[in-house]
């Protein structure tokens, strides 16, 4: 099977390329009678614009949702649920030039050999970050499924450019805050020094990257299945899925490579009647299975590769060294883009999880 | 589709239990005409025992593998190649006790809730690392069908309870040291520490944790699909599955949370004739397609869950919290038997898109 | 993964409704390089509407073919390929009046039961044959695709409402005569008494069914998998999913059942440097793969179910029985459509199986 | 995903090969919760055996079923089951002399060429008939499924030889008689024919086909899921799966190609507070969908392509025209032997569409 789709029970098909004429997502397997409106996708669209705001590109991109198929009188009816944005008129010519002279750290090199002369260059194409529109408008069918079952999914931004979040926030803090600032952060003061070292680096036409975590709450106990299917593994693929994640790790993460068992492991005892862990080094998951407290996980998101200073590269027809100097308006820092986009994948996987072990019904 | 095969073109099935009849793997879509005897299946399932070691559990476990179904004459003839080894009677008696008294760290709990009275507990059922044995007979073969277009993936323990490798190894220390030594690191010195590290802990009835890292050598460029078939996310996703594995990384990882994209993007140069990166930070993979670059992926592995020591749990029948301490022998460190499975992992997957991509033929 | 999708290399996923927003597809897995238009696209539309004919309904329906996505400048990008047609505004009030009164011989009554009060009752939704609309839009990639295999794929009518073609067409004669005349026979004195039986039929109110063939020819030998991805598995599962298909054979068919062995067999020659067989009782399939012989599939299409008589049903609100009369303009006989949908059908197939025997490349 | 493997929830996924060690069989997503021991599948093993009676090879097959995984304490736990018949040894040395010239009806010359020189020719390999106890190992679990369900698989032989069966029969005449004579006929007059049928052509050194008839009674309505995986086309497929058939139909089937709309819809009507067809064309299936009456289904079987008749057919080394007869004893019909295989099939589809829609829980 090709690769533009996820999911086993709630499957997520996503076409359409940067400068082409649309960002697509089909979801095949969306239960019925969830009630959904252009609205609810609009919603969680205009989280990946973070205002007018100095820190993200002056590219105007307002990504306006439509619902192409799958809904009737204002509900879902179990049919594919298609959903698009149609993308402006923009300028390609930038492109041109770079046609044959990959840009370091983009896909251009690799997709160039892998689908010859026949790839869309333009915008990156199929690789563009823009593609995560598509996770987004899934993102937000999968989290009103979720709601329905309780089940809240929160990410924040923990770290961009080296500056770090400390003190671990509480969700009411996540809640109350992450959308209030550019950077996407839990932690007002932290937020504004993420700001500045956003700014320091596109002041200098350099870039910078950063670490988004993600906090699903409420999810119920043994969502996963051993060994091919494990929960964990599923929301690492589609985290890595997005372009620019370069690490993945959950609860305590590579801090267990120097942990003792003693100290790693998560005591069990009972509070209000439930059984819980103490702590939550597992970050809700063990043996690949929810088990039953809030999944946390982190992603590690690179600098933006496109950056305004000149950088060696191959000429690709010529088989030459050569320079190139990006031209256009990019994001110095996509973290705070992607923070809806970590919250759109987890739901998403989740929701697919969920249908498969019948904890979500085909009909609500 | 249920949760115990993975891969599209070269899938493998895995199943069996700890303390079942046997660990077993199907391969669906092996190519016909790749020589095969079961000493290719036993050399890379040695590599999961290291040795009578002071540093693994003391329990008797040679695996021996066995072909049941895809061989004539020495050749795999395109069916579907079904492999084994037979478990030898174990004692499951001490599984008794701690039924309805989950362990911490272990899959347990989840396990108990999803599958009601009906999990095989004995050994950690279907949850047991043990379950590796069978990656490693399909690893066993994706190796085998890699080496016939040169590719190697070499696989070697870069931290254990805190004690790190500092330099990078070459490829060739890591061929020449890593089964060489109890703990599979390519630094015999740092090695020597490393089991100091376990031995200390074992002695405190405790366990370590540590970081495995992956290469992947002369993999061609272009392998992988976008956007939701990417390498690096397939790759995540079987490391995931492993038991243990709690963070992937690949080639800066995480690091690059505070890189600037001038630091971070590697530029294209031309040595040899051929397109080259002069560092590898992507870790061989650009928009989820290899770049021609080495593939270095990183898993950080907790800490044994089973150790010797008191810790806290709940009685699941009388909802009350009790004191569990684990009886009988386990490693006090697991990432040296993880080696040779993130090896498997690794190639398993390469192969699986090699075959989507037709850069292996499906009669060789 | 949920149920509107087909094919493992060549994915074929359809979505929208009778009367939604538009008729749509996506193929995941198009090789690059392909040229393609929209004009493609129509050409294979325009077959499904035998002209303004006076046995099909009056609705107007002309068909416009969009992509939307996995073209640049003429050719595939190996990206998905979105394609659809928008509906026109249709009168769906009709439908109101039967919301509850499920119509025999459709779809209505499981698809209530199944879906709640959620589904689009509206043109039959996602029951309609308009969805074939979908099938023929990704047949015409696929037909192209095989074209550069000098495969072709020939479908015609064999049987209406109990007349029948006698003597076998030959592949010329398909060629000639098929698409110039209404009911798609390749013999166009039973042509016309084909269209005279579905004339009688509509003149009463009633409708017929009828028999299509379709004929690939010059597949290589050796497409298909053996045990569970067999070939004519694989083609008679799409035509099952065609609305209305209630018999699939190949070759001799049910003939089979009085055949001796020795009859039956398809003893093997030599022509022309080729092995042959001298008959093809085999339907050029055999264990599942083909045999180098020409493919030949016949479907059996039951009469349209909307007819102008009075009907027996039951209202499910009031769960009392009832009497229906359909109203609205509908065709007496869906053969004549069902003639490239089945064409379609096997290419669609064909090309997916081909790219999973390397048959096809990935870039062309 | 490679082709020894159907379905989706309740994946069954088949290997080894007619002279190989074993015939085996993993079905991945059985819920937990079955009682299952190895005499359940022995039972529906048993069946394939006619007896020993007149009609079938005198070839000694005593296939002895035995569970390798998913079992514990007498009862299915969520994880894959295995399951196998070792083969008896048996001499393979007849195939030798038919290696390179195929034999007639059979797959030896498209596997020839599609597995070059690496195929398992013994005894079929991969394409003999006897892959079906994996489909029956598999079908005995199903079953069981279903009957937690109060749905009833039942198949039974409705011609042979040209020999059919007229009146049909009752579900109790089917169940009474079924598996009391050698042809597996509901009707033990006709069943006397068919017997002769079958001697007639056995005395000739020539074989004969048939067709099977499944009935499911009592599936609920709303069973299958619209476009690509209808219940009929996903019963379709499989069935086609099985070596030798060659004509797949549902209800009326290829009579609906002469029938009038008003004759073949099924009027709904309200008996015992229930909602019935008072006819069954449809074969129990609307739109894809269950339409809670009975499916009805045939197959249609051609006669064993194994004769004792000399038969036309070509070296493949030298490239001559050449004659071959086979050697060995071989069934002059398989269609007894085809029953239960029938019923099999048709329960696994049913159990895979039920656990997808959660008609079937995963945990018993």
């Amino acid at each position: 099977m090709s690769g533009n789709s996820i999911g086993k029970e709630f499957v997520v098909k996503c076409f359409g390329e940067s400068h082409g004429k649309c960002i697509s997502v089909v979801i095949d397997g969306c239960p019925a009678g969830l009630p959904l409106t252009e609205r609810d996708l609009q919603a969680e669209l205009d989280k990946r614009r973070p205002g007018i705001s100095k820190i993200v590109s002056q590219r105007f991109e307002e990504d306006k949702a439509e619902i192409i198929s799958g809904i009737f009188k204002g509900f879902t009816t179990g049919a594919p649920l298609g959903m698009l944005v149609w993308n402006k008129e923009v300028d390609s010519t930038p492109y041109e030039a770079i046609k044959h002279t990959p840009r370091p750290g983009h896909a251009d090199y690799p997709a160039f050999v892998k689908y010859g002369g026949f790839r869309d260059y333009r915008g990156g194409g199929r690789f563009s970050g823009r593609i995560t529109a598509a996770f987004v408008m899934a993102g937000a069918v999968a989290k009103k499924l979720l709601a329905t079952r309780k089940i809240e999914v929160l990410a924040h931004t923990v770290e961009i450019g080296g500056v770090k979040i400390i003190r671990k926030p509480t969700i009411n803090e996540i809640k109350r805050n992450v959308y209030m600032n550019p950077v996407r952060c839990a932690n007002l003061k932290v937020a504004g020094k993420m700001e500045k070292a956003i700014l320091n680096a596109k002041r200098e036409g350099d870039s910078v990257g950063g670490i988004v975590e993600c906090v699903a709450t409420n999810v119920p106990v043994g969502v996963g299945s051993p060994v091919f299917d494990s929960l964990d593994a599923d929301i690492a693929k589609i985290l890595f899925d997005i372009p620019a994640v370069k690490g993945v790790e959950f609860g305590a993460g590579f801090e267990v490579a120097w942990l003792r068992g003693s100290e790693n492991n998560d005591a069990y005892a009972i509070r209000g009647g439930k059984i819980v862990t103490l702590t939550n080094n597992a970050g809700g998951i063990l043996g690949g299975l929810s088990s039953g407290m809030p999944i946390v996980v982190r992603a590690a998101f690179k600098p933006t590769p496109s950056i305004n200073k000149k950088q060696r590269t191959v000429d690709l027809r010529k088989m030459k060294e050569t320079e190139i100097k990006i031209a256009g308006k990019h994001d110095p820092c996509i973290v705070p883009r992607a923070v809806p986009v970590l919250e759109s994948c987890v739901a998403i996987v989740l929701v697919d999880h969920m249908l498969r072990d019948h904890m979500i019904p085909k009909v609500l």
